[in-house]
C-alpha cells in the first residue's frame, strides 16, 4: 500500500468521525443524523469510485464492483457504519472503509474483478438504540427483526428507519435488497489485548464464541448490623460474595479462556447499618466450545442452589443465550497462507464479542481478519490502533478478496 | 404486677401505637403530627397521674414524682418517643410507658417516693428526619445540635421544632429544661435475638458497643467482558469481592463478638456485559472492647492497601466512629441482684445498637434492662415482645426505682 492510500484511508475515517454529536467519542446510533450523514458519505464515494449502489429497506449500503466473467459470484466484505455511544473511532466503520479502500486498491491495480466484489456497509449492529442487534446482517439474510420495538425516547424502529433510509436515496442508488454473498469476510478491530500483548499483527477468527448471561438471586434475611450476631445472621450479600468465590474458582478450573464476569450486582436495602436482605447479581460468561458453556452451567446451577444456610435461599435465571458460530475454516486457512507470505506475524483465536459475521456465517462462508487494538480498549473514546497495524489488515483483505474474485 | 397493670400498659400501648400515618408499621418521626399526638398523650396521662410536667425546647417531655424527703436528688427512667419510619411498636415506647407503669405501679403501692422519680420521654432518638441522632438526650445534657439542619422535604429543624413543641404546652405543663438526674436507668427492648434464642427473660446491659464505619474504594479497569481474557483484567468487583471475604476472614478470628456488615455496595458501571471498573463498599464494626476495633481498622487498612494486581488501586475511609460506652457497674450489679430475687432468667451484654443511655452516660450514673425480641426482630413493623416479657422488664425496672428512691 502506497502513501497515498494510507492517506486516502485516514482522510475517510476521519471524514465520518468529524460527524460527531456533543457527546465524548463517536454516536452514530442507527438512523440518527450523524449515522445517516456517514451512511450517505459512504454511497457518496461508492458512486465517486463507480461502484453499483443498492440500499436496502433497513439503509444497509452495498456497493457492487460488477465481476467481468462471472458477476453473480459475490465476494463481499463489510462490517456496520454505527457505533454504541460514546464508542470509539474504528469498531465497524473500519471495516467499512478498510473494505472500500481494498477494492479501490485492486480495481487501480487489476481493474474489474472476474467475479462481484461487494462492499457492504450494515445498518446497525450494537444494539444501542434499539432493543435488538444485529439488526442490518438480521434483514440481509432474512431474519425477522420486529418493526414496532421503540428507542428511550418512544420513537418506533419502523418510523425511524423510514426517515433514514429516504435520505440514503441519492440519485443513482438502486433501492433493492441483494442476493446473498458467495462468501463474506469482515475486517475488524480485535477490541481486546490479545495480539498487542502478544507484539501480533493480525488475528485470524476461528469463531465467535457463545455466550450465556444468568441472574442469580439471594434472598437471606435484612435485620440490624448492631444488634444481630454474627452466627445468626442470614445475611445476603455475604452468600452471593461466597458464591461469585466459588463460581469464578469452578470457571478458571473449568477452562482458562471461560470468561466469567460479574459486571451487575444489586443489594437491598443498600444501608450500611443493615445487613443486605436480598441480592441479585449477573454472571456473563462466554466460550468458544458449546461443552464447557453447558458443564459450567450445570456447575453453576449445583452451586447457586448448594444447600447451606436454612434461611437463604438463592437460584439462578439464564436469560440471554447466544450458541458459538464457527467461521469458514478454508477461508481462514487461504488468509493464513496470505498472512505468512506477507510476512505478517498473526494468531488463530475466537472473538469474544459478537459481530455481524455470526449472522452471515449461518447462511455464507464467512471468516474474520482482526487488527490489534493498542490497550485492548473498545467502545470508548480511547479505542486506537496503529495507522501500520490498519494497512496490515487492509492489505491482507486486498490479497484475500483478490485470491477470491480474480 | 396485677392484671390490671398489664390491661393498662398493653392499652397505653395500643393507645399511642394507633396514631398511624398510611405507611406499614409504627411512623413518629420526630415533629411529626404523629409524634405530636404521642407525646401530647403521655403528657396528658402524666397530668392525670399526678406528675409534674416539664417540657423543654425540644420537645422532651420530664414527668416528675416529686420526693417527700430528697425532692433535689432525681433518680430516672426513660426512652424515646420517635421511631423509624415503618417502624415497631416498641422500640422506645416500650421505655417511656414501661417506665411511667413502673412509677404508677410504686406510687400506689408505696406512696410518694423520697427522692423524686423523673420519667423522661426522649423527642429523638432514632436519626430518621434528621441528619442526626440522639438530638433529645444531646439537648438534655447541654450537647450542641445544629438546629439548621434540614428534613429531605426541606424543612429546617428548627422549625419543625419550634412548631412541634408550642402543641406539647398544655394547660399545667412547664416550658423548661430541668437539672440532670443522679442515675438513669433505660428499659428497652434488645433488638437483637440472644436473649429469645437463649430462653432468657432479661438481659442486663453491660456497655453500648463502640462502631465505625468506613467505605472501602476498589478502583480497576471497565472493560468487554467478552474480549478482555481472565488473565489480563482489573476487574474491581473480584478484588472488592476477595477484599470482602478476607476482611469477614480477619473479623472472625479477632474476636467473635466483633461484628461485621457490609451493607452497601455500588458498582461501576453495572452492565452485565462490561467488567466492573469501580466498586465501592461500606464496613460497619461494632464491638464493646475498643482495642478490638482499633486492631481491626488496622487490619482492615493493612489488607485493603496490601499490593496485588497493579492496574487495581484500593483505599479506606473511616467516616463514623462512636466510642464504646460502659455502663454504671453498681447499678447493674443491684439490677442483677434483683433479677435473681424475682426468679428471673437473666444475661449480662454488650448492646449492639446505640441508645439515649449512651448520652447519658457521660453525664449521669446509667444503666439499661433489656426484653427479649421476638425472632430478633426490630425496626420493622414485625417487631414483637410477649406480654410476660414487657411485664417482667417493668417489674425489674420497679423494684430497681424502689430500691433508688425510697
Amino acid at each position: 500500500m502506497t502513501t497515498t492510500q494510507l492517506t486516502e484511508l485516514a482522510h475517510r475515517l476521519a471524514t465520518i468521525n468529524q460527524f460527531k454529536t456533543n457527546e465524548a467519542g463517536q454516536n452514530r446510533l442507527v438512523y440518527s443524523p450523524t449515522w445517516v450523514e456517514a451512511q450517505r458519505q459512504v454511497i457518496k464515494w461508492g458512486l465517486e469510485l463507480g461502484f453499483q449502489v443498492n440500499v436496502d429497506d433497513f439503509g444497509t449500503a452495498y456497493l457492487d464492483m460488477p465481476g467481468t466473467t462471472e458477476p453473480e459470484a459475490v465476494i463481499a466484505t463489510g462490517s456496520h457504519i454505527d457505533t454504541v455511544a460514546q464508542g470509539g473511532q474504528y469498531d465497524g466503520l473500519y471495516g467499512v472503509l478498510g473494505g472500500l479502500q481494498a477494492i479501490e486498491n485492486l480495481v487501480t491495480e487489476f481493474g474489474r474483478p472476474q467475479k462481484t466484489l461487494r462492499l457492504i456497509s450494515f445498518s446497525e449492529e450494537e444494539g444501542s438504540r434499539f432493543p435488538d442487534t444485529f439488526t442490518g446482517s438480521k434483514h440481509y439474510t432474512g431474519q425477522q427483526v420486529d418493526l414496532t420495538m421503540k428507542d428511550p425516547a418512544g420513537i418506533q424502529f419502523d418510523d425511524a428507519r423510514q426517515q433514514a433510509v429516504t435520505k440514503l436515496m441519492l440519485a443513482g442508488v438502486h433501492h433493492q435488497l441483494p442476493d446473498l454473498p458467495d462468501t463474506f469476510t469482515e475486517l475488524h478491530i480485535e477490541q481486546g489485548p490479545r495480539l498487542i500483548d502478544h507484539g501480533l499483527q493480525i488475528g485470524l477468527v476461528t469463531g465467535i464464541v457463545g455466550q450465556r448471561r444468568y441472574t442469580v438471586t439471594v434472598k437471606g434475611i435484612a435485620n440490624h448490623a448492631g444488634t444481630t450476631p454474627m452466627n445468626d445472621r442470614a445475611d445476603a450479600l455475604q452468600h452471593a460474595v461466597d458464591l461469585i468465590v466459588t463460581l469464578r474458582e469452578q470457571a478458571r478450573r473449568l477452562n482458562p479462556d471461560l470468561t466469567f464476569t460479574v459486571g451487575e450486582m444489586h443489594i437491598s436495602p443498600n444501608t450500611s447499618n443493615v445487613i443486605p436482605g436480598l441480592v441479585t447479581f449477573t454472571v456473563d460468561c462466554r466460550n468458544s466450545d458449546e461443552a464447557v458453556l453447558d458443564q459450567f452451567e450445570r456447575l453453576l446451577q449445583q452451586t447457586v442452589t448448594a444447600p447451606g444456610n436454612p434461611q437463604i435461599t438463592s437460584s439462578a435465571d439464564r436469560w440471554a443465550k447466544s450458541d458459538v458460530t464457527l467461521l469458514d475454516r478454508q477461508l481462514l486457512e487461504n488468509n493464513q497462507a496470505i498472512a505468512n507470505q506477507l510476512g505478517f506475524k498473526s494468531i488463530q483465536l475466537a472473538s469474544g464479542a459478537g459481530h455481524d459475521s455470526q449472522i452471515m456465517a449461518k447462511h455464507t462462508r464467512t471468516t474474520m481478519i482482526f487488527v490489534p487494538s493498542i490497550n485492548g480498549i473498545s467502545h470508548a473514546p480511547a479505542e486506537n490502533t496503529s495507522q501500520e497495524d490498519l494497512l496490515r489488515g487492509v492489505e491482507l483483505l486486498a490479497a484475500s478478496l483478490h485470491q477470491q474474485a480474480y
